[in-house]
């Protein structure tokens, strides 16, 4: 499935383990409803189903969402590109006018279901590019080509329900950005044709190694991001070209639950995504060189043996023939390999998570694991893990510039 | 044109004139090409559309090139987004199995033109995927569909000479990601149909603005960020879409240009590249709150008055109604200018870059504004800003490993 290689020591202590406790209650005491999804998900399944069968004149999505509304959704999208799409899927997280237009330009109204997701009903670039669509189309009927994802008892439920609009809640105890294994999620996932059934086992048997079975080497690879201040920029060097997305998705999740005051001290880590080997030739340089303030984790994908690299051999150019045979993926891997190795001997805290393939079970897990480690880093950094209370100051200044 | 707006002091002293001069003098020396890329770079453009014209039957364009041969012409192309290309560009930018199937599923061999750039023609990615392609195609006459971009004498060079293969050579002083304004950004973007002359023209500007009429903002923007050691975290905040490549390209620049070792000491800035206003609801949450360790400069473009948000009120979500009438790229300013004056009540440096449109002019200007930053940034840090020794280091652990 997953496995971990560590090219730094794990810390084997009872501090882990009064970690570990904790984390446990939190997700015991069910505060905190990420913990829950992958099994409460497991049984909304059906009723996402039974949904989609009612679509078969819908041919496009577009999600209308932004930060935890979209993020998790054009990451696992992106995961999963070697798989055909059921249902086309557009994304609209930004009142980007450009944008806007390039998708209206794309779809037909009657063949697309619009699905306009925020959590708390009133996100201003959610409600407004919704707007727009309206008064794009005037439908007089919005019954057939929307649906609202949103927690329950807001403003946005409450106009869904006088429209007649067919509504999914997100559980009120699960923050945005820990919400993709939610309807969030679930819902446009599953109406492109994606496994979500595979998506939550595999999210399952995440949370079954490290909380169930209490396997430590999350809570221990935590405590060492935690108590190394001066690396304090963490790194996930994914290494295919899916994993672009995958990386926009850790960077919210990771910057947003970790950067927090405290009292009069901030704390965070700084999260930084990179994609191998085009990066080698990019951030690699500063990470060698720089300042040794940067972890790197590498992600890579065991199995694939598409496209062989040909054993011809160009006149002049026969230096680079030394990878004749490989596949491109083994070569990859290899580059992956050369790489963490000559970041270790720089001194770096570096290691590798392996995945046997890119399928939903996998992404479930890698999923899974992000959310956890998250967790845990929180608890260790003593921050609230869960809230963002720096992005209402900006929403404050808007509201007042713009009234004036 | 570009108007650069400081929420903090510039000083302005006899330090800034000092290393004004001393990239006076890198300019005059010669030594470091890119500084008369837009100069001599106007010499090359008739060369290069008499070439353009000859290529009547390619209908796409396929860029097979890795780091500094392809994240500059990624950049411009994607900030050109609004015009419709002439020719179709595909990039090539790393040897992940999946993008080049799809790629190759998307094209026809005889209307297709492959352009293998690569400045010290022997990059193992690229010479892969070369293979990869005369092994798809098997071709017996390359001269029809393929283009070669290298520095002159390279076994590159040889190869196409021998294979009668159109060349375009790179100055040899020019390092590669520095060199989006040579051949290796002007051809590609010249035969997909942007005026490259607008482009050069626009560095131009920025050149005789900041080097010539010694406009010293630039240079005390730079000592900024080179003496202010605890905020080493460059963040570029763009706010539109189309930015989204450009913060790819800026990374590549800053992270190996200033990454660096020194003696045993290590010195570095560590970029990061954001959207606006997507990245309110990720990053945004740590700037605020988090150690403040970050600079900020924000890009906006003032021109553009498409997609209005329509003056509807939708019942229950009347507090979005604030923003009405207002359109879309208006309400992203108006987000952007929010967004810096909180950052500005946290204490942040912060600075607006504000341009009037994105258009090739702009998008030259924006680039070599970039350029220079880097140069005298590295001059005020004291590293060697052109050169990316620890690189070199992964690239032999892989021979090593492969060779076994």
């Amino acid at each position: 499935m997953i496995k971990n290689i560590f090219r730094f020591n794990l810390i084997d202590s009872t501090t882990i383990d009064a970690y570990a406790a904790r984390i446990n209650d939190e997700y015991k005491n069910g505060q905190i409803g990420y913990y829950h999804l992958p099994s409460t998900g497991l049984k909304t399944v059906d009723e996402i189903y039974v949904y989609e069968k009612s679509l078969s004149y819908i041919k496009n999505i577009v999600l209308v969402g932004i930060g935890g509304s979209s993020l998790g959704v054009k990451a696992i999208r992106s995961m999963l590109k070697s798989k055909k799409q059921k249902r086309q899927l557009y994304v609209l997280d930004n009142v980007d006018p450009q944008s806007y237009k390039a998708v209206m330009d794309d779809i037909k109204f009657e063949e697309t279901l619009f699905i306009v997701s925020s959590k708390s009903g009133n996100t201003i670039e959610t409600i407004t590019i919704f707007k727009c669509i309206l008064d794009e189309f005037k439908p007089k009927n919005l019954s057939k080509n929307f649906l609202i994802i949103t927690d329950s008892g807001t403003n946005l439920e409450e106009f869904a329900k006088n429209n007649s609009i067919k509504v999914f809640n997100i559980p009120q105890n699960v923050g945005g950005r820990f919400s993709v294994l939610s309807a969030i999620g679930l819902v446009p996932l599953a109406l492109c044709g994606y496994d979500i059934k595979e998506l939550l086992e595999g999210a399952l048997e995440c949370k079954s190694r490290y909380i169930d079975k209490n396997d430590t080497s999350l809570m221990a690879k935590a405590y060492h991001y935690a108590i190394h201040r001066n690396a304090h920029i963490n790194v996930v060097f994914g290494y295919c070209d899916r994993f672009r997305e995958f990386n926009d998705w850790y960077v919210q999740l990771w910057a947003e639950s970790l950067g927090k005051k405290k009292g009069f001290k901030r704390v965070g880590r700084t999260p930084i995504g990179l994609i191998g080997s085009s990066d080698q030739h990019s951030f690699l340089q500063l990470i060698m060189d720089g300042i040794k303030d940067k972890t790197v984790t590498f992600i890579k994908i065991c199995e694939s043996t598409e496209v062989a690299v040909p054993g011809i051999s160009l006149k002049g150019l026969e230096e680079c023939d030394f990878v004749a045979g490989l596949s491109l993926n083994r070569l990859l891997n290899a580059q992956c390999d050369a790489t963490a190795m000559a970041l270790v001997q720089e001194g770096l805290s570096v290691d590798i998570l392996e995945l046997d393939r890119l399928d939903e079970r996998h992404v479930g897990f890698l999923i899974f694991y992000y959310e956890l480690l998250t967790s845990a880093v929180g608890v260790m950094l003593g921050v609230n893990t869960y809230d963002q209370p720096g992005v209402e100051i900006g929403k404050r200044i808007l509201k007042t510039m713009l009234k004036k």
